[in-house]
């Protein structure tokens, strides 16, 4: 299949683009290096060496013999260099990662929540609008997120639609499926709850084939593919933005880093790792709905865990002691989570699970590239509300909020 | 009280500036003549001959004694602008109509999808992330749209909210209060249901304070103000973007052209005349939210009609024919509409209902400045999605799509 990847060159695009590629597909990268200007905003790149997206590709034609094309384009902003080349590539899906993907880069100052909301939102939309405007039959892989659905209130969360029973206008009670009420918690997760409002939109009006895969927090750094060649690495983020929480347990107990847990740790969230993320979406791409089905929605999750729970798990393997901080998020301190996942299990996922091998395998890369680690960057520093900014200012440790 | 009201020079604004400064208020305008550039771009100004904001504004000194502010600001791009002006102004209300407000406008073409889009999910989130970074205790009221709701799924629509039955994640029935679902029909009605989501998240992070008025189809054109002084005179609008229909049908009689209803006429919609609009407007700023409420949602609209049978009453009482004509918008030919809309009457609304007397005077307005009108620009050119355009575009009334 001819597939478009927007955002190829990041943490999730990098590994989806080789792993179609190798797979067979025809695969072109849209990328604006928006993630690498974010390195350079934050002076915290990844701990992985990750090589320009030039040399990667041609590393990737060395190892494997295949070609990805590349167009630099921002998506948000260069609409009708996205519309020439949807016209022109004829591609039978795009999988879209073009959307700034942390929630407390999207917190931390008016200028990371407004960048967040005008570079997702345009970018999702434009995407509809491009594909409706050539008139492609193109199917949208779309990489939503769990916290779409807050975290269930109460209900355990169905993949996208939640069965409801309401009284009618003549009040007999009748039984209607929803979109699962959003509830996001960050500016970040807000972008992706209007996303889902596009995508219903362009399908039920002009009947754009959707899928959006509301991920888990992803965990591990390699896949089979860019375990090929040191060149094709994955980036790995280790700092208080872009770091997901199981990696950066494991990263800090690879530098003898307390292991910094926000609130009570007994936040309980959903994961997945990378492996697996990058078969799901060849999972759905080439299982596309059929004409006329509405926005299907599966949730790319494997299991969930209580934060504090990895956090004992890490400390236990690796005699790293924790430290219970000051939660930067406007968040309830303790929840359950109930999730459906069968979707793309019954589509052939075989989901790998947290097992010490793998922990272990993500500790190698840590240990590997720890004199890269600037220990600065740990802290999470962004904060949901002033409330929150000003009762930890004091906190030397902690920057104020940027301007 | 100090209000600012965002969007002051258009239809629902200008009134509503006016009426509030009538009432005693302190009131300042932000505009950035969107509307007006609408009007250069589609060749079709209104109806009455409105004059500059700045005549307007001198007018209303001379008439009333009373000072209206102004403040040129696009508030989807000159963040810091709006910024530095909530910081300034410690208003109390910050009225918000600064969004591109046409459905068929919105549908023209990619570009049209695409500004709506842009500059109303960036207005509505300037304007909150600029309260929150102000730290001002500033309500927000927004023009929302019944549309928000589409049209009830066969539900009574309540006001904003809806109580559900679900199963919880042990398998008891729960009652729950959700959003109603959205449903949006055109691209505009998409962002007021993003708006939505913006206003639950700042309203849940930041306590930010919101009341979201969802009106209906505003019909009218004069208010007690704008009546004072033929220089204050509100904008009539009859063209197939911006004409709301039943003004375009008294508009149609006034001037012996057949009143065109798209499809059969059976779509069912909520109405509110335009003085009731500013009242409610005045209600919403005089009765603010209490500091931990949740968005507080009413729907402004104070009644219901078939527009088939808007069409046969104005066509009694002028005896101009009917013109049934295909619909344009993607949407079911016939609904039902149950609307709830007391909130605004326990404040004190006394609605004005459709009376022969208002639609003679709405009539009059249309005799006095009938040679005002082009009559090429009365049908509605825009087309929900390519079938709908190709189905029409042999049709000779009708232009294609612009570029």
């Amino acid at each position: 299949m001819r597939v478009l990847i927007l955002g190829g060159d990041g943490f999730c695009g990098w590994p989806t683009s080789l792993h179609l590629s190798a797979c067979g597909h025809d695969v072109d990268i849209v990328d604006n290096f928006a993630r690498r200007m974010a390195d350079v905003e934050l002076e915290a790149g990844p701990l992985t060496p990750i090589r320009p997206l030039g040399e990667r590709l041609a590393v990737w034609r060395e190892v494997s013999g295949r070609e990805i094309g590349f167009h630099r384009v921002d998506v948000a902003q260069e609409y009708e260099l996205l519309r020439d080349l949807l016209a022109r590539g004829r591609y039978d899906a795009v999988v879209h990662f073009a959307e700034q993907r942390a929630a407390p880069f999207s917190m931390k100052s008016p200028r990371h929540k407004r960048y967040t909301v005008d570079n997702n939102v345009n970018a999702t939309h434009n995407l509809l609008a491009a594909i409706v405007d050539v008139g492609a039959d193109t199917h949208v892989v779309h990489l939503g997120t769990m916290g779409v659905y807050g975290y269930g209130g109460g209900l355990s969360i169905p993949e996208g639609y939640l069965k409801i029973r309401v009284e009618d206008a003549s009040g007999a009670e009748v039984e209607q499926e929803i979109l699962f009420p959003a509830s996001p918690g960050s500016v970040y997760h807000l972008t992706k709850t209007m996303d889902q409002l596009a995508f219903a939109f362009y399908n039920k009006n002009d009947a754009v084939k959707v899928t959006d895969l509301h991920q888990g927090i992803v965990w591990g750094t390699q896949t089979a593919e860019t375990r090929l060649d040191e060149r094709l690495i994955n980036r790995f983020d280790y700092d208080g933005d872009y770091g997901t929480v199981l990696n950066r347990f494991l990263m800090q107990a690879a530098i003898g880093y307390p292991l910094t847990v926000h609130g009570t740790g007994g936040q309980t969230r959903a994961f997945i790792h990378i492996q697996d993320t990058v078969r799901c979406i060849q999972l759905a791409i080439e299982h596309p709905p059929s004409d006329g089905d509405r926005v299907r929605i599966f949730n790319q999750a494997t299991e969930t865990h209580r934060v504090i729970d990895l956090a004992e798990l890490v400390s236990r393997q690796t005699g790293i002691d924790i430290d219970l901080v000051d939660n930067p998020r406007n968040e309830a301190p303790e929840n359950d989570l109930v999730v459906e996942a069968r979707g793309l299990i019954d589509l052939g996922l075989n989901p790998i699970t947290l097992e010490h091998d793998l922990l272990n395998e993500v500790m190698d890369i840590a240990v590997r590239y720890r004199d890269r680690c600037d220990t600065d960057k740990i802290p999470a520093r962004s904060r949901w509300t002033k409330d929150r900014h000003a009762a930890t200012s004091g906190d030397a440790d902690r920057a104020p909020l940027p301007a």
